[in-house]
């Protein structure tokens, strides 16, 4: 029998040493926001539903959620400790799920199968699971006392003894709680303590003087590494990349230095394909087996499909389509468009909004000039085309299959197949003018610094 | 009252490890002289004037200094050790100044708060003020042996006992002595050793066995850090970088990858801006909030404010003044020119000794052809101007406010706002020719070939 | 007395987990395939020939391996052990080599000081040198069991007592043999195990059974590092840089970040020459002393002499050839081609197939169309010669000396010294109608933006 959940995640914290405008939960990982990995995970662990429990900017976090299950936002105007940030989505909690999950929006590397793990907890017949970590240096951390399997107590570092600290499992902060007793726990958390906070970890004991399970289960510590400054963001980044590169290299992916080629969470690269040093992957990337992306090259919104060659220095924009074999070279920029298979676009070119037939070549210092100053046109070249370096080819505009356009033309008009098209002014050669402009322009210089001094 | 003080810098070294043709103390951290970081620390904790030991290049190595406080050089023409290269600025120190600072001029990463200990200490009634630091390892270096707060004696490894040696406070190199003691300690050191040499660490048993208090203060590890090898520079570098990056995240500076941002000294960037990954910033940068730094740029002498968008791929050289929301795209180099508010350079372009007025859209692949070979020129943009892909602007000239230039044109004569310019060819096309160039071209290839075998 | 060597090297492992289609020793560690790193460690120990044992591939892996001295290949049919796939180069063995190397192809980082005191130890007299290491955590590798020098035993992890698995000499793998008594040796080797294969290891035993003397050399952890997977070969392309990083600033190559600099197998850099982050050097690059590397560079079979500038963000391909001083500037792509003292290539210029005379001054966005769609043309370009911006210069084409061709010209045929050219239209004002066509637009904009509504 499929149990229902609800995932409660907490996102209200003001994040004020991150010093930003923007709430920190919608800050990046992998060019993803925080909040959305969160989300991601949850929906791993097949949760129904989601309530965000924001401070702020509270359209912006359920959007950048971007989940596909339904997410409900509550705003928790006074911050009055976790238990209370938790109570700010009682409607939704109340609704009855089979289990409930407290996630953190700022926790954005919790995996799936710790969730599920969790999950399976509850079904087990736990009331409330912690999740809990061995961190490198327990130091401040609250300790987690076990006794034959069942959790009994979280101790505060301050209030742990002598050998209470030399317990190196401690708590991670996240919760699963049975969804049927999750209600009555935490309206049971009172705020007699030195801050006067509604601490979620007090359900702990509240669970067990009701005679209730209560267990640990343990997580990776990168898994409960919370982001609180831009330091903590960018040690984030670095794990969520390093993770992220090794998966990729363990499917077969090639990377001469993986520290340094940069990945969004939806890059996808097939087996056999070539990344060289320093590569960064926008969101939207797809690399088919047997591509070679050269260093320093710049993808994002691109396909690029078998045996492609891209880079160095190549820069692929949203909706670039390289079909088999098509290269995209130094100092060239694709967008909106497509390459036909071993279309060429080799040298500072600028390609966009255009549709390049199979085996064509453009030419160094290409532009298609697609933008008028209000509208967006496209640029039709044909297979087997030659385009002249140099060329403007002002869109809209069609140049058919093998059609050949000479060097340094400017193109506003359609060229039919097979035609050679030019447009260019005649060379004028003056005889020993050089030596004279040379002369000019050499005096002119004197006189300035004359001027000068 | 204010005390006076005098640092003597050493940077007389031959640095013969880093096989360089010029002073060691004139290679860079973080675009600056190693030299000049160390005046910097000095100017910080308030000396009044710098003395610096040079052995070769000593203009450059003054100019290097780029101090504040008026920098004398002195040649120590022998290398008789650090007693004698202090003795190098006699005159100086004879001037009696209150505080005497001894710094390396390698040793770049000294910190003003460590200096400025150490003149307290000087205030303090202290006569000698020994810099020391916990190695990771303490093998081979001196130990710093104290008792009730005073420092007995620098022990150097080879004579310590078994005992000493578990020491793990060492000896810095760096010292702040009395200016009143300081020609008297340091005329007392001796040379009976292996050396030969007259050691500065012997004014710790001088001063002491005349009464004086001597005493250690700790510094970082970093701190003491000197560099005698290009290996050493770099790791020096690295330190540094590393911390100046810290430095601004905590500021609120987002990087997606802190490890591949390269700082100068001068970098000013504000809270709130992203770094992406791979962005080189030379000297003389500044970076408002909310603009955003994508990945493989390169910046230097160049302001950026608010809401711009500069990369990747973007060069941004002195004089790069880019007004609110100006955007620099890929492939596009801007030099000596002032971007107005939201005005753009996105494609392939070359924009050097211009100004372009608010709104402007400068097409891809245009270039101010602002050179001769012998003089620059200058290119003025009016507002809301629209300049075609591919067009050269011959300066010196100037195009007014929402002017057309067409694509492809050559624009060497000044164009009146509102007006339309074009200065290309008409495109003619030829039915059929392109075939028959194909065939002749492939016809050429082929004798070649046949030529070649 | 020379004594002469082969060389077994064994790359028919199938290499399964690279995910790779083709044979691992295949994929490169510093641009050379990693068995031509063993071939060349192997070589600089003064093999006289090499048999490489392969599982296919075979002609590419002795292409490959790329040696001076004659290479063999053996197909291992089956997997049946290390003995066995010695065993598989039987025919070469037999010939009466004094010595015989028992190397690994997926293990490139192998020292020629390792093999030669290998040899050294056979010329006095062991029967079998086992080549040790000790690795940071000893736990699963075969121990060296030695007693007065010689090698006793390897004992296989699981075969160890509490005592013995305290050593922390391992094996490694690689072998060095009598080859007067490698085939007897080998031929001994059974397959009485519970995987039925023949390990090379038996010969340790089978030779002290019959009075041989068998030693242990110590070789580095990274020597004996073998690459099973992608994220291994990683790991050791890592440590292969640093390494050849190290070595190039101790020889007084500055690299402000050496982290960020990727070095080829033959990579030649002077000393004083300064490279900065982000540079990566393909196969074939030599950069003179005192000339500068600047960020987001990418080399390949270039030649850049004394005092040049190249970068950021150029790009050297093979037969780039910089004389003294000579400067490649941003988004700069040079090919096949030779840039005479002091030659100025600063911008957005594409440079292939050409001769550029001493001091001219290629303007920006210069492109010389070398190629015709079938055939590729050279470019001459005298001493001295001004080329104006955006210029196309169509190959086959000759520019004197001192010629001067005016910005945005289309030349086709050659230019004498000292002349003028230019090859552009004439610039056409149209006053106010830059603003009708902007209305015009601006309607077809909103007309649009109604059709799709």
């Amino acid at each position: 029998m499929t149990r229902s959940c609800l995932a409660v995640v907490l996102a209200a914290g003001d994040g004020t040493r991150m010093k930003s405008s923007k709430s920190k939960v919608l800050h990046p990982v992998g060019n993803l926001p925080m909040i959305a990995h969160v989300v991601g995970a949850a929906q791993a662990a097949a949760v129904d539903a989601l309530a965000v429990v924001v401070g702020r900017d509270s359209d912006a976090v359920a959007e950048a959620a971007n989940s596909a299950v339904p997410v409900s936002t509550h705003m928790q105007k006074e911050r009055l400790g976790t238990a209370h940030a938790v109570l700010a989505a009682r409607d939704d909690i109340a609704k009855g799920y089979d289990d409930l999950l407290v996630l953190f929006g700022d926790t954005p590397l919790v995996s799936p199968q710790t969730l599920k793990q969790a999950r399976a907890s509850l079904a087990d017949g736990a009331d409330v699971v912690v999740i809990g970590f061995r961190p490198d240096n327990p130091h401040g951390y609250g300790r987690l006392i076990e006794e034959h399997g069942e959790l009994l107590a979280i101790r505060e570092h301050r209030d742990a003894s002598e050998e209470e600290r030399k317990i190196t499992f401690c708590n991670g902060g996240m919760m699963a709680v049975s969804g049927r007793l999750a209600l009555e726990l935490l309206d049971a958390v009172e705020n007699d303590n030195a801050k006067g906070e509604y601490y979620l970890t007090d359900i702990v004991g509240i669970a067990r003087s009701r005679g209730g399970r209560v267990i640990a289960i343990e997580a990776s510590a990168e898994e409960v590494l919370g982001v609180d400054t831009r330091v903590g963001l960018a040690r984030v980044e670095a794990l969520w990349q390093a993770a992220k590169r090794h998966d990729l290299m363990t499917a077969g992916v090639s990377m001469t230095a993986p520290e340094t080629v940069f990945l969004s969470h939806d890059t996808l690269i097939e087996a056999d394909a070539m990344i060289e040093p320093n590569v960064v992957f926008g969101p939207g990337v797809t690399i088919a087996s047997g591509a070679i992306i050269k260093s320093f090259s710049h993808l994002e919104g691109a396909t690029v499909a078998k045996g492609c060659t891209v880079g160095p220095f190549a820069r692929l924009r949203p909706g670039a389509d390289l079909q088999d074999k098509a290269k995209v070279g130094n100092f060239c920029e694709v967008k909106n468009a497509v390459l036909g298979t071993g279309a060429k676009v080799n040298h500072l070119t600028y390609v966009g909004d255009a549709d390049i037939g199979a085996g064509s070549n453009i030419g160094a210092g290409t532009v298609t000039c697609n933008y008028d100053g209000f509208n967006k046109h496209r640029t039709i070249i044909g297979e087997g085309a030659f385009i002249g370096s140099n060329s403007s080819l002002v869109a809209p505009v069609e140049i058919g299959s093998q059609a050949y356009v000479a060097s340094g033309s400017v193109i506003t008009g359609n060229v039919e197949g097979d035609s050679l098209a030019f447009g260019r002014a005649q060379q004028v050669n003056k005889q020993g003018l050089g030596r004279k402009l040379r002369e000019r322009l050499q005096a002119d210089k004197q006189r300035r610094q004359k001027d000068e001094t």
